[in-house]
Parts: C-alpha cells; sequence; structure tokens
C-alpha cells in the first residue's frame, strides 16, 4: 500500500470511527431515557443488620435521654442517668436506613454458606457466584466475569473507585481486575490502571511490588497508563477535572496500608472516605454520568477483631460517604441512582449480651480510646517494658488509661456492692467499669498468651475459639469492654446473615424484596446500562 | 311511660337500630373498595434475620450437595461428603422470604433498646410504644390501647387469635387483653372470651385460675360467653360453623401448657399451628372477612435456651402455617393481605461460630433427639441415677444417645487425629462428633452445677452469663452441639435487632422500608380498616 493509499484509509477509518461512535452515543443517549445517569454503590464490608443497628443505637447512646431514668429522676431515685440506653424516635438515623426502598440479600458463595469477601463481591460487581478467594472470575479461576464498572465505562460513563481499605484489596479489586487469587495483590494492583477507570481513590496498595519485590512500581504503572497521582492533602485538594485520571491516596496509613479507623484519626491531613466521595463526584460529573464504587472497608476488620468502637465509628463514616451522595442526588433526582449494601456480616456482632441480660450501656464503649490496632502498638510496649508476662494489676494503668476500667480489691469491691444494692449512685457508676473476677481471669489468661511466642500457641480450635488470629491481650480487652456495654460476638471469622440493600433514586424500587446478592449486580445493569 | 308507649319506643328504637346498622354495613362495604376483606398477621416471637437465615440453611444442608464436594469426589480425593454446608439457588426458600415487599421494623421499647414480647407486641398491635412487661397500655399501666384486632371486630370482622404457645402469654394477650402486668395470667386469660373474638387456639393457659387458685376456671368463663370449647383432636376435626364462637387447644401440652416443640412432637393427636390457621379460615371466612393473628412462639423459647434444632424446626413450622395462608391468598388475591414479622431476635443467633470459622455443619444438629425440654427431663432421671454430680464419662451413654456426641480415650483420638490428617475418611467422620478437652471441661463445670442445689448455685452476672436461668448441664450440651455445626449464641435474653417484616397482597407495597413497630399497626389499619 503506498503511503498516500494509506493516508486515505486512516482518514476513512477515522471518519468511520467518527461517525460509529457518535451513532453510540446518539443511540445511548436514546437508549438512556429513564435510566440513571449517575450511579452511586456503596458497600459496607462487613456491614449487615447488626452494624447498622449498633451505630444507630450507639447514636441514641450519645443523644436520647431514657425516659425511665427521666421518671425516676423525677421520683427522687436516681440523681443521673443510670446508663440504660434507650432509642428515642428523634434519634438521627443513618442516612442509608431512611432510604425509601429496602431489600434483602443472601450472601452465600458458590462454595460456602459463609463468604469471603472476594467471592461475594463478584456477586455484587458481576452477577456470577464464585469460590472464595477469587476476583472476578468463575470458581476455576478461568474465565473472566465482566464487573458493572467496566460495563459503565464501556458505555462511556466515568467510573470511580474508593476504598477505605487499600486498593487493591478484594472490594475493590472486583471492580476492575480479574484474578484467581485475591492474596496475588501486585498482579490485581496493576489491573487498575489498565482498566482505564478515571477515578481510584482511598489507601495505598498492599501489592506496591509483586511477591518477590521486584516489578514496577504499582504507581509508576498508573503513571504510565497517563494518571495524575495525589499523595496528600495538599495534592488531593488540589485536584481537579483538568487532572484527567486520578490516583489518590491517603499518606497517612494503617500497617495494612489503609485509612486510619476513625477512632484513631488524628489529624487533618488524614483524608477520610466521604472526602474521597466528594472529590469523586466533582471530578467526574459529566453529561455521560459517573458510576462510583465506594466501599467502607474497616467495618469488617474491626468486626473481625471484635472492636465495636471501631466498627460502629466506621460504619457512621460509611453512612457519612453515602450523605455526600445523597445530597447529590437531591440535586439529581430524576438522573441518580444509590444502592448502598453490604458484602456479609462480620463477627456474629449482637446489641445483646448475656452477662447484661435485656440492658444495654452504650456509653462505656466511648471509654476506648482507639482501634484494637492501636491498642496492639500498646501491648508491643508492654512487652518491652515486662519481658516476663505481667499481672493485670500491673498493667491497670494501661487497662484504665485505654478501656476506661477499673480494678478494686476484694474488699473495696465487696463494699461497693453493698453500697449499690443500698443505691448508692457514686457506687452504682463505679462498679459499671469495675472488672468482674471472671474478667480478671480472663484478661490473665489472654496476658500469658500474648507473652507467649507466636510459635509456641496452641494451634488449636479452642485456641482459635478465643483469640483467632489477633493479640489475645487485645481481643480480650475489647470483648471485655464490649460485653459490659452489652454488645457480644459469636466468631471471628463472617457470618451467614443476609445483608441490608438500601436504594433511592432512578430505578430504586427494584431493590425492594429478598434476592441475592448476584441479583444486585443484573438490577444495577438493566436499569442503568 | 304506660306499657303501650314503652312497646312503641322499643319497636322505634329496634328500628333505627336495624336502620343503622344496615346503613353502618352499607357504607362500610362502600369504604371497603381497594381494602382486603382477609387480613393475616403472622409473629414469629424471636424471630428475625438470622432465626431465617438459620432455617434456610438447614433446609440447604439437608437438600443441596456441596458442590466442592461433588468436585472432590471426581478428584478421587474423597467418597462422601465434607459435611461442610453450602447453598443452592434450587433450596427451597421460606414462603415468608418469597413475599414480593419485604421491609425492617425497629422493635426497641419505651424504656429500652432491647424490648420484651408485651411491649413489641403492643407497639404492633396498637401502634403505642410502652414499657416492658405492659400489655396493650401506656407505660404507666393506665390507659388502654386499642388492638387492630379490636378494630376489625368493630368493624364487623370475624376475628380469630391462634398461638403456639399457652393463650394469656404476652404476645397473643395485647390483641384481646389491657392489662399492666404481663403475668397477671388469669386476668388476661379471662379477658379473651369477653372479646367476643370469634376463634381462639393453640395452647391451653397459665392463668387457668387465678394466683391463689381460685376465680372461675378461664374455660368456663369462655363456656359462659357462648364459645364452643374442644380440647383434642377429634373435637378439633369435628369444629364447624354451626359452632359459633370457638376456643380450642391441644390436649398434649409441654409444662408451659404450651404445644410441644415440633422437634418433641410425637403424636398424630398433636394438633400443629399450620392446622390451627387452616382451621380458623375454615371457620371464619365470610363475607365481611376476618383478621387472623397467629403467632409462632416458640422459636423465642428455643433461642433463650440456645437450642438451635428446636428453633429452626418451629420458624418452619411457622412458615408452613404463613404457607396455609398463601395457599388462601392465591384463592383470593384481590381480597387477602399477608403480614409476616417478628417481635424481637432471641439469643443473639449467628450462623458463624469462632471455633468452625468459615464452614458451617448444619447437619450435626439433626442429631439432637428432642428439645432442651426434653433433655430436662432426661437430666432428671440422671440425677436420680446418680446422686452426685457423674463425670461425663459416666453420662456419655445419654450424650452419645441424645446429641450423637462421643468421647474417645485422649490415645484413641491422638490416634484420630493424626488419620484424619492423612485423609482417612472415616477418622475424619468421627471427630466432627468427638468431644475436645474444652468441651468436656465446658460440660463437667455444667454437670457441676446442675447437680448443685438451686439455691446454693452462684447468683452472679458470670454464673447467669453461662446458664442464664436454664439447667446448666442442657444448656452446655446444646451449645456444645450447636458450636460444632456452625451456631452461635450472645444472650439468654433478646437482642436489639430489627424485624423482618414481609407481606404480600392489597396492601402490601407498604410494608416496604425501614420502619418501627408501631409503623405496622399504622399500616395494617390505614390499609384495611
Amino acid at each position: 500500500m503506498s503511503k498516500k493509499n494509506a493516508g486515505s484509509v486512516l482518514v476513512l477509518c477515522a471518519l468511520a470511527l467518527v461517525v460509529t461512535l457518535g451513532w453510540a452515543r446518539l443511540s445511548h443517549a436514546q437508549d438512556r431515557a429513564g435510566q440513571p445517569k449517575y450511579v452511586f454503590l456503596f458497600i459496607g464490608d462487613g456491614t449487615s443488620f447488626p452494624q447498622r443497628n449498633a451505630a444507630e443505637f450507639f447514636r441514641a447512646s450519645q443523644e436520647a435521654p431514657n425516659p425511665q431514668d427521666e421518671i425516676l429522676r423525677a421520683q427522687g431515685k436516681i440523681s443521673k442517668n443510670t446508663g440504660v440506653t434507650t432509642f428515642s424516635p428523634n434519634t438521627k438515623r443513618l442516612t442509608m436506613n431512611t432510604f425509601p426502598a429496602q431489600g434483602i440479600s443472601t450472601t452465600y458463595s458458590y462454595n460456602s454458606l459463609i463468604t469471603d469477601s472476594s467471592s461475594s463481591g463478584t456477586a455484587i460487581a458481576t452477577g456470577h457466584k464464585t469460590r472464595d478467594g477469587v476476583v472476578s472470575m468463575d470458581p476455576d479461576g478461568k474465565v473472566n466475569y465482566t464487573s458493572m464498572a467496566k460495563i459503565a465505562k464501556a458505555q462511556g460513563k466515568k467510573v470511580g473507585i474508593i476504598t477505605s481499605v487499600s486498593l487493591d484489596h478484594a472490594t475493590p479489586a472486583v471492580f476492575y481486575a480479574n484474578q484467581p487469587n485475591r492474596n496475588d495483590f501486585y498482579e490485581i494492583a496493576i489491573q487498575g490502571p489498565k482498566s482505564g477507570f478515571d477515578f481510584f481513590g482511598g489507601g495505598y496498595f498492599l501489592g506496591p511490588k509483586d511477591k518477590k519485590g521486584n516489578g514496577k512500581d504499582t504507581v509508576d504503572v498508573y503513571r504510565e497508563y497517563g494518571y495524575h497521582v495525589a499523595t496528600d492533602r495538599a495534592g488531593f485538594e488540589a485536584l481537579n477535572r483538568s487532572n484527567g485520571k486520578v490516583l489518590t491516596y491517603n499518606a497517612i496509613l494503617d500497617p495494612d496500608n489503609a485509612l486510619p479507623f476513625r477512632l484513631d484519626r488524628g489529624t487533618e491531613n488524614e483524608i477520610a472516605l466521604p472526602e474521597f466521595v466528594a472529590k469523586a463526584i466533582e471530578l467526574l460529573d459529566n453529561d455521560d454520568g459517573f458510576f462510583i464504587m465506594t466501599e467502607g472497608g474497616k467495618v469488617d476488620w474491626a468486626c473481625h477483631a471484635n472492636d465495636a468502637m471501631s466498627a460502629i465509628l466506621d460504619v457512621i463514616d460509611l453512612d457519612d460517604a453515602v450523605t455526600v451522595a445523597y445530597e447529590f442526588y437531591k440535586k439529581h433526582p430524576e438522573d441518580t441512582l444509590i444502592v448502598v449494601t453490604g458484602d456479609h456480616e462480620t463477627g456474629g456482632m449482637t446489641v445483646g449480651f448475656a452477662g447484661t441480660r435485656y440492658d444495654t450501656f452504650l456509653d462505656r464503649i466511648t471509654n476506648q480510646q482507639g482501634s484494637y490496632v492501636t491498642f496492639n502498638s500498646v501491648v508491643n510496649e508492654l512487652k518491652k517494658t515486662y519481658p516476663n508476662a505481667p499481672t493485670v494489676a500491673q498493667i491497670m494503668p494501661t487497662i484504665r488509661e485505654f478501656f476506661g476500667l477499673e480494678l478494686y480489691p476484694e474488699s473495696e469491691m465487696a463494699a461497693l456492692e453493698k453500697a449499690a444494692k443500698d443505691g448508692d449512685l457514686a457506687a452504682i457508676e463505679k462498679l459499671k467499669y469495675a472488672l468482674r473476677p471472671y474478667e480478671v481471669e480472663k484478661i490473665e489468661r489472654a496476658i500469658k498468651m500474648s507473652w507467649t511466642d507466636k510459635s509456641d500457641r496452641p494451634d488449636d480450635d479452642f485456641y482459635y475459639a478465643n483469640y483467632g488470629s489477633y493479640e489475645p491481650l487485645t481481643v480480650a480487652m475489647t470483648q471485655t469492654l464490649n460485653n459490659k456495654a452489652g454488645i457480644g460476638w459469636t466468631t471471628f471469622s463472617h457470618s451467614g446473615l443476609p445483608t441490608p440493600v438500601s436504594a433511592i433514586g432512578v430505578g430504586s424500587e427494584q431493590f425492594v424484596g429478598h434476592y441475592d446478592n448476584t441479583d444486585i449486580f443484573k438490577k444495577i445493569v438493566s436499569i442503568a446500562y
């Protein structure tokens, strides 16, 4: 072919492309009558009914006086609150719970009643059940499944992927990657830029390099694909639509390269989940619309560790992110669909514990000064101070400071209990935070385990049932405080509970009912794409 | 007034009454356009998301092969199932979960995040929050609230009240009685016949006489008010529309005058919940319609006792009763509304236990030969055989027979574990039901408590957190078996979890969303009355 002919062919091809794209766009615009331009999908990892319930009840404990207390006070029987939490119809609800469409989604995976996050994420993102551990592929890890994010991108939408954990974690991964094993972090991470999605925001990567520490740096791969990268607040705030495709992560990270828990948030430099959502909206809003997936990933982590305070605040953080989308929806009610769900429940969390019977004292967990991750560091410091396992009494200054709990000598405890029975309010208040003998025993056993070399700890179901894979003393402390507040746990893993699906906007009525997590994909795609 | 004049006035009055009633009936018929003639309300006591979830998963364990097993078998790696439960999309769903409208209801009471059954029942039946323990009155027990059943009756509907527990228990009571204290069983019971409701069916009474054993027998009061009484299967089956108002209870009762658990059902003479619903429909169907409230009351009791097998079968029994109504609905879809809810969650039940991690082995609970109530009797027999606390080894014949569990000597256990690690399937199967040392310890501690006089048992939170108010050995056994199946519990009381609301038929779309239990009253009344 001569150069001139080649040039003509090129011109013709270009023309054909322009015409084709124009027609595709036109026909797409025609198709879109009644379809939402803007789709938000929020996934609370490990966030099911109990987590939403605990978060709303926690708010009640902070806001609503107990009418029983008011009556008792009026009768002169108490001078201040009993601390028993109740609920006022005026308590601020979670935004997600106020959405008109509420559905219930089963979460079982291809091979287990209790799913993991990659199989449940694959179900939500692609509409297919798969084996636990697989990222948007069939159970044998051979066939790629296509996510709704990729479908949206193919239809000319801008696409954003946001998470509070690392960007190569299972839940964000299922939207942009296909990988037989969720732990191949690097292989997953470098599929991000190849997706051509417009916005990646949240945590950093668990696979910045491959497992041998080789390979091009993940962030460099993003740059190679034309992504503008912002890694601190200044860079984040400077982001604007002229930047094109964006990768932005929080410079302040936890040990797993995720955003810190809201409970641990320290400085204004930390960018929170709701801010990432607001920024994504700012950058991605365009006439063809967008699809933004946002994961609140650390509710799951806190529940794995049986740490209610961290879980609850991160549910509220996720809901704040939902609220950002809801404010956008209010400006574009005819063009927007918001869907909020969880991928599964974690921890077997319940507001209801045998030891506190029908009462709940949720304000007690506010005594906790940081997440289980932060307390792990505290335990590591204690190990330096005490080379041999200390007694509970020895570490009481730490327990007092971090969890607000107190240990009284036996005689003083008996006196307090007697005074409490006689109605002494100061004694009642002190006893709320007093460690009971069986709690002291539990902490003592945990100390012994924490001060035992990991390789020497028992490798059996009983050890696991008590501590999972966590620092024993940390688990014993959060469980003890949670139990005193009336919160119980059954597992360090996920559970089989269905999850709520809350929706508002165009097509949201389709999310009513009791259905499977694979139906979430089918519904969103049938409504929007 | 002369006799003649009096006679004229009487005639005039009668005429006025006839005209008024006729007009009322006419205007009522006119009002009723678009309103359901037939309303069914089902309340699963203690039946929330986890209970429905466990029941469906249990069915899966009985019906669906695990695809992982099939692959392992094809690969020659196993010869029979691993016993790990998974879910097939073909598994038979609960009828209630297939209803098109699914909502979420908060359950907190006037004075507590964790409600009791009388306050949650009052909220559902009357639309008012009240204090725990109060039956359809205000929190101070001074003002009567009017139930939807009474509203239906006043509008000329026939009314049926059905429960698997005693008819004077809190949940049925809130529909026909007003009482400041739910434990005033006799005072509640005798309000039944005074309500004029047309059908009372299920268990007997906890208050056949007043607390001093005095007062007219409750059943006699029913007879006095013109009720036809049927107390056995022959009488039940003979019931027909010519009997007028009916009281019918099962002659075969548990120690609390309730229907026995489905797990304990022994003879054909026992009338089950679905049969009561079918009979009520047969007797109450009429041109003006009916309101039938049916309570599955013993899911709650089983969950209080942490007995999953009894709870799951009673959820299925309740669902079978719902299915009877659903079959009626299919014949009268334009005239029927069915609403199914729970009053609260009980037990903090979770399919997910730390010791079994992500696996679930629900078929293991089928080993249980009877409910916790039946095993309590077994324990009483053991106490006669062993005047002093026996060892676990001594009572193994009983444990083996009732729960299918086995105790192996330490050396044999070690050999089994080694063989299992080498892939010996017989060993793997045996280990599923083998008691581990920490389980043996738990059972041993419970035996010691069960063999301690009730008055000598500790009266503290630790004892309560372990055994609640139950027979310690029974609790230890059901918990151990449940844990081996992958089911965990957090409490012997209720929890704060919301409950599902499932609806089908006329107006059912109003039950979509996330709302309060008081709204269930408001919705049903606005739709039907």
